[in-house]
């Protein structure tokens, strides 16, 4: 309805560039979490509840948007524009809602705790697990060293600057070498939670390898879609029902795609029989 | 760090493209919100409760942002970036968590609310100011309708379908004669929240119309930005001693703009010494 | 070289959103050639010289620019900024550079043609053939048209709203009968060129159906580009070396890209023996 | 014409993002002119009949579409879409259509001259300003360099590493010191082209400075475009009827806009009488 002679500042308005047909992933940060681990004691290097909060989050978030796949990346092949902010703002709004349930002791007080969003859009399956690689290595990096420098700290008695200027230029392996030797800490031994990070996905009943033909997978998605509308709605029904499942999994390796065939070819699989 | 032959799906990101000198409006709408109306059986045609709930948002939003000049309507020159999902996940955020404060009686349970945030641009003091002009003519032609509509349904006892034919094209003063004729109410003494909505800014001395010489603010914008960095320090400090205040005042006429210089400016005004 | 305080104008500065690995079309339209046809004289309703002169100006881009893979779509992995506008110029440039040769007794004169540019990104080979294929039925179905409408006026003797008139709500078969059975006329003898457009392409020996694996090539696009520079340069003079040819065929049907696999896998094929 | 299963491709086109009631640059860059001057022999540092070629398209370009104001900055508060390929598109047109007249005994071979052109959105005059003189300082700092790195190649019998060596480091001052010591010239001498660049408008009477109200103008601009459709065309004829010119002036100090105040009220002047 136009009511006004302001109307036209509404052709100032652009929307947002998502391309149609390909995965789009949302990633998802946490802002002045450094001041926010801080303001409430988060345990160093990695804080259990703080992680369960997160993963508690977003299964929700994927309770109540049905088009996310896995994890943080989704693909919705239809009218992308408000989506972006959406998941951003539905994130924000679980992870206050549920911080009580976490930390049932300490109240969350302002400034809340707040998250940016940026969108990406991958034209192919193997860009889009690219992704999902390149984050699960930049975990194991990064809990590989925060390990080891924590460790450092508070077992080793060094401070921060010390503990740093410690690990300058090593490796992997000589990371590893330090915990164990210097610690009796072997490394594999680690919570997968840790290590891997979390991966969240709706669970169905898993595919053994070689039965399931992923090629034609890959080609269906391809094809422009045109699902008929009652498909659509069973595939819906079936994906409410299906449990939202946490797991710490290596998601770079072959493996974790053919045996959940559902994840690429977003058609729900088969419900698991509880026994 | 460059950690992995994964890298390269850094690549695929795109910013957002938001213009420099300009006035960011950031909008934020509720997605959903006639289910959750209905769900927490919120009052027709305006719940009180519901818009404290909202403006207490803004001002904690406004509090931990203080780049946020008036309403939602915001100017920040340098990097905007990640600023449209941080406002809009930050707004969602305090939403929940205030929700206690506003419906003790009633937990917020999954699906929560959400809002989604659209940014856009505005190029001159006019065009921003016609984008507040515009939202505030919508509010007054929406109540204007939903007090008429509800009232038919609650106090004339219509149907929806009934009042909804009852009141297809009248004008305003069509409205105004029918609340007045048939529930002697005067729409004009309905509470101004209701009818202009709310504008939330920082509050400082007023200044009187004509004292100020507002072409030069105007010209005073057009310039690049270069002010000093302790200039700058001592505005932050003078903004997060400000009192954000919520008002229900008239923001199309030149009125409110003239007298707080600091909306355009962008330089914190006098603050008002408590009496 | 930073060099005065007016460089902050580059911060203004948005580079075009294009997507990688995608398949990028550039669609290049005449602008206002309604008036350059009545201007030049341009014979109704094709202009076989204008038509040659638009396929030599394509295939003179094409040569330029050995990117290009297949008329006016072409796929370039790496940085695309640029690539936009450089095309449309550069068509315009050979347009007007090849006029005299095409209309030697017509000389340009202001104002020239101009064509504008839109580049698309499709992320899989079958939306990319589905432009294609968009574009080719666009052609058959407005020369269908054009071929009767013309034919009315020029042998039937009608006025243009007459002939407008007579064609209203007319199928193909109907546009096709009443060719034949008023000026006997059988539209499939109409020349391929005015039936099924130019497809512009580098030549090399065509591969019988069945004998390329097509599947494998569109899974060597999926992964990221890691070819080797040898490579890269062989490829490039491998290119260099093709003929460029204007052929009038089906792009629709399969047959033409089973035959051609170096069109989707980039990987220029055997030049064939001059006999 | 909604004309077959293909026609989904379409949704796949993204518009560009110019925001309106901006000021709209197109800044047009020939692509391999390090090649082109090889090939055609242009003279170093500066060939007169290029410069004159480049004047004469942009002149052409501007009497082809009126919505240009000033050299290559425009502003065009309408929709904004199709502007940037055809500017460029239309300029390249003219670069080749004209090349005959300035070099008649050098016919252009292919690859033939391209144009890049990127365009930026400058929200206020000061940053459009700033951004013209931001292309006139680096002008300036190119000649002189220029200037004096081939004097002493040319006349000083340098080879170029030697000269780059000689200058690497000097200022402006030390530039000008070297041509006048040495080779008895004047830098302030050269042709105003040369040191200033080239600014393309439409002239009318100029106004003598203080004589117009600059900040009246400021303001106008401000306010959404709402010109009656009649002075609109009056405005049209009256800019079609100016003459075109190419000066060689100062465009960094006011005067050169304050004496045309046409340029930034986007109304044409009074046409000035032949004597």
């Amino acid at each position: 309805m136009a009511n006004s002679k302001f109307e036209y500042v509404k052709d100032f308005e652009r929307p947002d560039y998502l391309l149609p047909n390909t995965w789009l992933v949302v990633r998802i940060d946490g802002k002045g979490f450094t001041k926010l681990c801080a303001k409430y004691g988060f345990e160093k290097p990695n804080d259990k509840r703080a992680l369960d909060l997160m993963n508690a989050a977003a299964k929700a978030v994927m309770t109540d948007i049905p088009d996310i796949i896995v994890g943080y990346g989704l693909r919705i092949p239809q009218d992308l524009h408000p989506i972006r902010q959406k998941r951003v703002s539905t994130f924000s709004a679980y992870y206050v809602h549920l911080w009580s349930t976490y930390f049932p002791d300490m109240p969350l007080a302002p400034p809340l705790p707040s998250f940016d969003g940026r969108a990406v859009c991958y034209p192919s399956v193997q860009n889009m697990r690219d992704y999902m690689s390149w984050r699960q290595v930049d975990c194991h990096i990064n809990n590989l060293y925060n390990t080891t420098f924590w460790t450092l700290i508070q077992q080793g008695r060094m401070g921060a600057t010390e503990a740093e200027e410690f690990l300058k230029g090593t490796l992997s392996k000589d990371k590893n070498e330090i915990l164990y030797s210097k610690f009796h800490m072997n490394y594999n031994n680690e919570p997968e939670i840790f290590k891997k990070g979390s991966v969240v996905f709706r669970d169905y009943e898993l595919v053994e390898p070689g039965s399931d033909n992923v090629a034609e997978t890959i080609d269906d998605l391809a094809e422009p879609l045109n699902q008929s509308k009652t498909q659509a709605e069973n595939d819906k029904k079936r994906r409410a029902k299906a449990r939202i499942v946490v797991e710490h999994l290596d998601v770079i390796k072959d493996d974790f795609w053919d045996r959940r065939p559902w994840l690429l070819s977003n058609k729900p699989g088969k419900i698991p029989k509880l026994t």
